[in-house]
């Protein structure tokens, strides 16, 4: 069976868990904690980053730049799923907005929060262990602000981020937002239809193992596996 | 005609100017000072980012992730050009590779030197203008030479930096390289596979207008144009 490498409270790595569920792909999860930066992970891939997706044949696809549309070419394509988009255009607001949260999202606030609450707590001191910088955590929690209003006016418009489908836009979103629900630091109340929408994506049965994940010493607040949060 | 909008020393609006040479794309080329944050760049993409494409009835391509797929699609398959790679496996490559550079030799090398002498310089301050942090850019100049090793690592073993055909890796690299080039800031010395790789793709008729860029008040040193440097 394919592996698919991981770690649970990284935005990327959820990504393609989300999309494996609604692929329907069959793949061994497997847990790596790239703080403890194992020479082995450094072979599956030179960056360090996860996720990491391994076929039977131990061909490795490394990275969340080849891993998403690998899977969409090889198991979304062949039986006609597809989670980027049916026309060139489509597939364009597709990557605009996964950029829009892997790039803009991640430096303005998953980035900051998840690099001081999760990495400084479990990395060890000199790689990237210490005590956590609250200017930067409150940063990330400021600017969280404006990306909710602007997940809420898509959510608005449109049945879903993209457009009428579920996209990997909707799976990037909600990879990252979930990263940080699990720290219980996303202020669900400031809008109402980026929650609605939330709601909605949370109740896929692709999100059940993002839900059931529980770092051990970190649990996350009671509404985090809760569809009526 | 469809419109790029660009600027000049931006590696990702080089990737497409690049590309459009490469798939022979007719094209208004528009330089845009993004440092100037005109109101209308942020209509055309609310990052503010370039590259823009326009098509001729005014859909709007915005963003490298975006533009550099679409193009592709549309007009790249339709006439079996193709910068992305043959095989899926190909196209993971070389969309791991363009991560690379757009992310990591970005973080690393490109964007400490791009912003710290071309922001700093031309942008208002408060808008990102200012005194240039040579820490900055002394960082920069170290990690540089790691990533030429890489770039020459690759060209040993392969006709280009994904495999046997031209694809977006090298465009990608060599887009961000050719930035700090003007500058005069890549040792190539340091790395003759490295060197005879640019010297290559340099001598395409898709570097040409790169080539040609000319900044008022910043020219670019004499070997940035040579194509024996």
């Amino acid at each position: 069976m394919p592996q698919l490498i991981h770690t649970m409270l990284d935005p990327f790595s959820r990504r393609i868990r989300l999309l494996i569920g609604e692929l329907g792909i069959d793949a061994d999860v497997i847990e790596e904690k790239p703080w403890e930066r194992r020479e082995e992970l450094l072979h599956l891939n030179p960056t360090g980053l996860l996720p990491i997706f391994v076929e039977d044949d131990h061909t490795i696809i490394p990275g969340i730049e080849s891993v998403a549309d690998y899977l969409e070419e090889t198991r979304g394509l062949p039986v006609g799923r597809n989670l980027l988009g049916k026309t060139a255009l489509e597939r364009a607001e597709t990557r605009r907005l996964v950029a829009w949260f892997d790039v803009k999202f991640h430096r303005e606030v998953s980035r900051l929060i998840l690099t001081e609450k999760v990495e400084r707590r479990f990395a060890a001191p000199g790689r990237g262990g210490g005590a956590t910088n609250m200017n930067a955590v409150r940063a990330g929690l400021h600017n969280i602000r404006a990306h909710l209003d602007y997940i809420g006016a898509l959510a608005e418009h449109r049945n879903w981020l993209s457009g009428d489908d579920l996209t990997q836009a909707d799976l990037a979103a909600a990879a990252h937002l979930s990263c940080l629900d699990y720290l219980g630091d996303v202020p669900w109340g400031a809008n109402t239809a980026a929650k609605d929408w939330y709601q909605r994506i949370k109740s896929r049965p692709s999100f059940r193992p993002l839900l059931a994940d529980h770092i051990r010493g970190m649990p996350p607040p009671r509404t985090y596996a809760d569809l009526d949060f």
